[in-house]
């Protein structure tokens, strides 16, 4: 049987069903390629299985994946992810491998950045649009096409979710910095004004985290220097009363 | 300090994190009414606290709030709610009043029906338009608005959620029976033709549970004798390749 299991966003998220069987698995991989799980949930993840871990790449999540899950066939592998499975879709392949070699899964949640940034940005859930990723820049792909998934949003009256980027090498977040420059060209390029200096959007920094922080201002009033390791932006679309009530907590607690 | 906490999807998906604060706290309450916690998630939440759970109905969420969280001043208090914490407004409104009456508050997450709805799916993340709920009907309220959404979102090329309405009395979600009657009517209504018989939907039943299942199939193919207790329907735009392939899985599950 191979777990595919989440560990949520916090050290201690793993869910008392997936400790279960996580105790009972023979062999214990961690997913280090699509989001990175601290060193601190990792030791805890230790402590309840007394198993070694291995840490997995690109190469053995993807093109090796195949080989990877090979011994599924037999024991009981667990595969650890941060966050939620299936976000991914480097998981979901997994599966799709895993069922045309006939081999058993189960999937186990945790906590999701993406029904937590719902849930902590207090707007209302019905009123979000597709989400989108500000990507990395290199020197030679700079795209700027998630300010189009934002301009529709807002064109719908939608809230829009912006995930930072996540730096694979760096195990983080893109920096706010690079973040609000990339948001500050695609504005350049577009120019319908969503991104102005004087938009608010809500910063959710570490959320579900024991460092959580949110905090809802103006663009150019962000505060660069917020030490993180995973961030999160909302652009929203025209507050009702509730949300604008909700959102005067964040306004000053960071 | 009141902790909000959720307590899952399935009946052990309570945190580590949430399971030690549920152990510290002085009195534990139950949101009865916003979505139902089973008898055996009950059963386990008292192993944990050894404390006597009070269920709350909708005067002591809503109206009676303020004395509902007034012990919070000077104990721990823990009010457990099903799936993730505010999503329902209630929720929000239950912080709004504690910051109001200077409360500390903590929330603790676990997983939830959106990103879980989201990952089970095998749709890309990127892809959903916003959620809407097939409401329960009555003899003079027969709303239909929610297939504007689904419209609105197929003509984006983005995929629809559409939660059955939860039935507090029932301490269920509404039947297929029902919600593919109002489907049926509300298409009749608008004529656009996205909720005809030989449109494509997946059914999930029970996510996150030990009883979930999963049907991709035509909406006049849907086994409607499937029993459940919480059920979402997605309405999918067009797909693509992997996700093609991924509801292949779905397609003889049940």
């Amino acid at each position: 049987m191979l777990y595919l299991i989440g560990t949520g966003l916090g050290d201690y998220d793993i869910t008392k069903e997936a400790e279960k069987a996580l105790s009972l698995c023979d062999a214990i991989m961690v997913d280090g390629y699509t989001a990175a799980i601290s060193d601190k949930k990792l030791e805890y993840m230790r402590s309840i299985s007394d198993k070694s871990i291995r840490i997995l790449g690109r190469t053995a999540l993807e093109e090796d994946i195949s080989k990877t899950i090979s011994e599924a066939k037999s024991k009981n592998l667990a595969i650890l992810v941060n966050g939620d499975p299936l976000i991914a879709t480097t998981h979901k392949t997994i599966l799709i491998e895993a069922r045309k070699n006939n081999i058993d899964f189960k999937v186990l949640h945790s906590t999701s950045v993406l029904s937590v940034s719902m849930a902590e940005s207090g707007l209302d859930f019905y009123r979000f649009g597709p989400i989108c990723t500000i990507p990395r820049w290199s020197e030679h792909y700079k795209p700027v096409s998630f300010y189009e998934t934002v301009l529709n949003n807002i064109k719908n009256n939608q809230h829009s979710i912006m995930l930072l980027d996540y730096d694979n090498e760096k195990r983080e977040s893109i920096r706010l910095e690079e973040a609000l420059t990339i948001m500050r060209n695609a504005e350049s390029h577009y120019g319908n004004g969503i991104m102005a200096d004087n938009s608010y959007v809500e910063l959710l920094c570490d959320l579900g985290t024991e460092k959580q922080k949110i905090k809802y201002c103006k663009l150019n009033e962000i505060d660069k220097s917020i030490n993180y390791t995973m961030a999160t932006l909302i652009l929203p679309a025209k507050l009702s009363d509730i949300e604008n009530e909700y959102l005067k907590m964040y306004e000053t607690t960071v």
